[in-house]
């Protein structure tokens, strides 16, 4: 049995990895942690887990790393830098579900997210953890960067053409639409009930963090630098990202062939599905899953391709890609723990 | 493996049944039966299942009676009279999902269901299917009529005190707030999107058939003649039922005496939790698991009990309880498919 | 022009009067008070108001007396009292919509605020502003109290027969389903969307503080002490409470008698709808509007009453009925700017 | 008093008239058909209505034609075709609802809506009924051709730059964001509750029928041909359309520059807001008002332009443009029976 353990328990994130977790055949959850509900139950702040004994524990990592062989980090950033530093030098593996190390060039980290990066010979140590694309590089590493929502949304979206000559890469755009479990669980006045329900608005228009982070992998996978257009909104519901991606031709392409180049991209992934023509993906139907539902449109009056992408934030965005990267690295089924499909309704 | 088929699989309940049994170690789906999408792939309604191949057929019970030992069924009642008794003479075991021999007296039915009981020789041989009451007999029985879902959040809130001598049981009244899936797949206007969300309406006052069959049982727990008020509201949201269950007390009694009651009742249930003092069941923290979570308050100003209970109406109250059943009827592992826990959020 | 102040404008019932008040033909809303958003232009908090010019403002109220005559305070209760009483001293009117001045019996106030009450000659002044109860007293008064959204509810649901002696007035149940602007604008994690939608739960069993309320006003109707059980319970919506009352009878009565006490008494009411038998009141019939819908039933098998209301909290149940109280106050038409019907959806 | 009649008054729009109607100073409504639920009373239908006398009526024109003036027709397309030029040949004026009269060019709305269009006599005295565009020929219009909801949004959203050098006119994408109750009343299994709650979803991807009404206002304003991308997102909310627009720059240009053409633009309508840098339109904000609130963002990274613009659907995109409209063609003043602002919450 592998020892884990949740650094940051007490968010949805670290709440969902705790249920995945509990219920992995070869998985031992024996520590999580939580500054502000250290010495409480888990069972007393999330009251749907039965686990009796379980209480967070606060973060202190010289305790800490003699309980667990494997850590998931769900801190904010900047302390998780810190922390993946630690546990990597103890020679602990690592799965970062914060943003600190998915960016490569410290320089556009520092950017975006306004503090240096102290560990840049780390960060090249570090894998982009999404199983699709770097699944051999995963198998092998010690830290991994857990994608962020909205780019997992965006990179399997976009990853079957992004390299191909047929796309005008200068035109991508991401319309993405999230459900509010994305903003977390502490208390603020934008997350209240009566602000979010009955109502959608778009935020962090031109500036959002995710931004460099869908171009430095569509960047990388098609070997061009590629800036996009990403704009996310705020819906009255509790899970989902779905993602509209619009990206215009330079040639003449047949619909038929596009949608070969997904199922061929695809065919052997256990969480990515490529719906039938005329079928739209839909966040309910892939809720509580890990699968990401794509489709594929084809728009000849203006020649462009227009692709719907769906996913669970907190699962495929989050948790689940958690899980499936541990699966990867320590060579358990990749889908162990990971094959509740999502329930009608 | 055991076979099982589901006959009536394109409503909520067939769905969530095909979902949990799906991915229950000891059991094959070999049939799934769908008057309006016979010949359609099971994938194409619920786009949430991968299943590539299973399609739903036709309520041809001579071709299905060879293709499975168990059934479910989630067909309307009086067509489930005669399908129940069709598979019981077949020498078939029957997980009736429908009220039809969920009361034991025929003229009670009919009175309430407005059609006669063809088979009341087969309703002696049912078995209401609670676990929690009625453990011993769902073993041996080859008919169980599985619960209705007000009536599991009722009968479960009552029955460690029901045949108490400090219970008024004149003065019971539930007052049940459900969530909307518990109005079926079927199109119809008063269930549509804008007429449900944001508003909450009683409905069916004084006149619910789940009324006759809370009665039923609390009166066999109680050995009196039970007589309840019951009222069921609609909430807008999926999943879910909340009842708030009133009864007089004769006799003054401690807090933690009725609270021990319920403890002991309940200590060795793996599906029932009784919450601590001073926390009340929310729906959304049973949502997608098969429990039924339990508070108990003492109104001393006016000498009156008051408990609440929670339950997700399409598992513990109904296709959850149905595969709970199947567990105690084939000697599995009682929780056995059912061990998720509700996710958060 | 009547001027009037808002002191504590910007919570939902501070804004919702603003919004009333801002179209009133006889009104001037000279100043809104908030101490949070002091100096911040109210269209600024609230995007939805167009007026380009109000400030709120400190609440310093040797500068405010000077600005209007009547003052509608949506304090917190204990500032409330000091408050309304400085105002009264200054000659001023004063439409309290804390629970301040509700409880006539100080004793009974402290016992469920837990402070004392320091001006229980004003206690004596006071008049509970529930216009349909209390018509002409407003008419004269200097301070109303303004009734608190559940008491609403359940008071204009029992009026017309608490006094009647065909009821058992020792077993009143109030189950009440209310929507979260009820708790409020503050941010608290309860209240966060994820928390809320998707999920129903009892709160505050036996413990609410309407409870009192409800009880003095249905004493002092019936002439009798009486004592109710009440059970809020919070709903994944933003407006709207719904009351099941549920009362047995101490003799037969026909359902045709009972309804035509209520359509007697409230024939001349211009905001409570008595509903034709076999509906059932919406909350979001009443959404946006100052209704209070009504339905009776009668439960032969039981010998009970079953009267259901909905009222929209923020409006009937807290600022339209303040808006009724001036108007009845000053003598306007009772319904001006509160003529809006709900809209559809 | 204007004598009008609505012709389809049993669904959203209708209703919505019916209310906005009935508080309108200066107008008395006359008749209200609906062909399902003729001779019933329309507070029996929508139970939020008071008016205890209007009765639903069938489409029987030539009794109609004597009982108004003014007609709104909230009917089909085709049905509402005919009705167009009936009441037009009876000297009547009209604000036509449906799409019928929108498509200036016969050949592409029989490619649209496959049939063709038979009076095209009258599509040329048509007016397409967006006052901040069309105002003085609504004014002289006998047949207004009242704008689908998704346009609104859109051309409101560009109107003040579309014909601007700066802009890429072969680039524009208009990503939209819809509440159910936009898809109508008529029961349908997509738009049952929960198969709409809790989830997002893209549909007529590449094909809905707004997008060349979209084109045909744009390339008119613009005096260029504009084709656009349009795909239309269902919302798990009652109302509101959230538009998010997409323009490349061919030029460098300030924001502010493009702000103040903005405020240029709309300075003096009364139901357009642009609101301040840094804010972003929400559909809550503009709910249950006629208001149009538009954002304008510059994205230097890529060379784009994001506009977001939300309107009540229901309203302004629908039945408040209609009186809107109604007001100017009978010289009311242009905000009459409109002034109403979104509610909090």
């Amino acid at each position: 049995m592998l020892k884990v353990a949740i650094l940051g328990g007490s968010g949805y994130t670290g709440s969902e990895l705790l249920r995945l977790l509990s219920s992995h055949p070869h998985v031992n959850v024996t520590a999580v942690t939580s500054e502000r509900s250290a010495g409480i139950l888990v069972s007393d702040v999330f009251i749907n887990f039965r686990n009796p004994h379980l209480k967070f524990e606060p973060l202190d990592l010289s305790s800490l790393e003699k309980k667990a062989d494997l850590f998931f980090l769900c801190l904010p950033h900047k302390t998780s830098q810190d922390t993946v530093a630690f546990l990597y030098n103890a020679g602990k593996k690592v799965i970062d579900l914060s943003a600190d190390y998915r960016i490569k060039d410290a320089k556009i980290y520092q950017e975006w997210y306004n503090i240096p990066h102290l560990y840049t010979h780390l960060l090249k140590k570090a894998v982009y953890g999404l199983p699709e694309i770097y699944r051999k590089q995963i198998k092998k590493s010690s830290i991994i960067a857990n994608p962020g929502c909205y780019p997992v949304s965006a990179i399997l979206g976009l990853a079957p053409v992004i390299g191909k000559s047929f796309l005008d890469t200068n035109s991508i755009i991401v319309d993405s639409k999230s459900g509010t479990s994305g903003a977390g669980r502490s208390p603020a006045q934008p997350f209240m009930f009566c602000e979010v329900n009955e109502s959608v608005r778009a935020y962090s228009v031109t500036t959002h963090r995710h931004t460099p982070e869908i171009e430095q992998e569509l960047s990388s996978i098609s070997r061009r630098k590629i800036k996009i257009i990403f704009t996310p909104h705020l819906m009255p519901m509790d899970r989902g990202i779905l993602s509209t991606i619009y990206v215009r031709l330079k040639k003449d392409i047949k619909l038929s062939d596009v949608q070969k180049l997904y199922q061929e991209f695809y065919k052997s992934e256990p969480f990515v599905r490529v719906l039938k023509n005329g079928l739209y993906p839909a966040t309910k139907a892939v809720k509580g899953s890990n699968f990401c539902d794509l489709s594929v449109s084809l728009d000849r009056r203006t020649g462009s391709l227009i692709i719907v992408s769906a996913i669970d934030n907190l699962l495929k965005g989050a948790s689940g890609t958690a899980v499936q990267n541990m699966n990867i690295m320590y060579g358990f089924d990749e889908t162990t723990g990971l094959t509740a499909s999502s329930p009608s309704p």
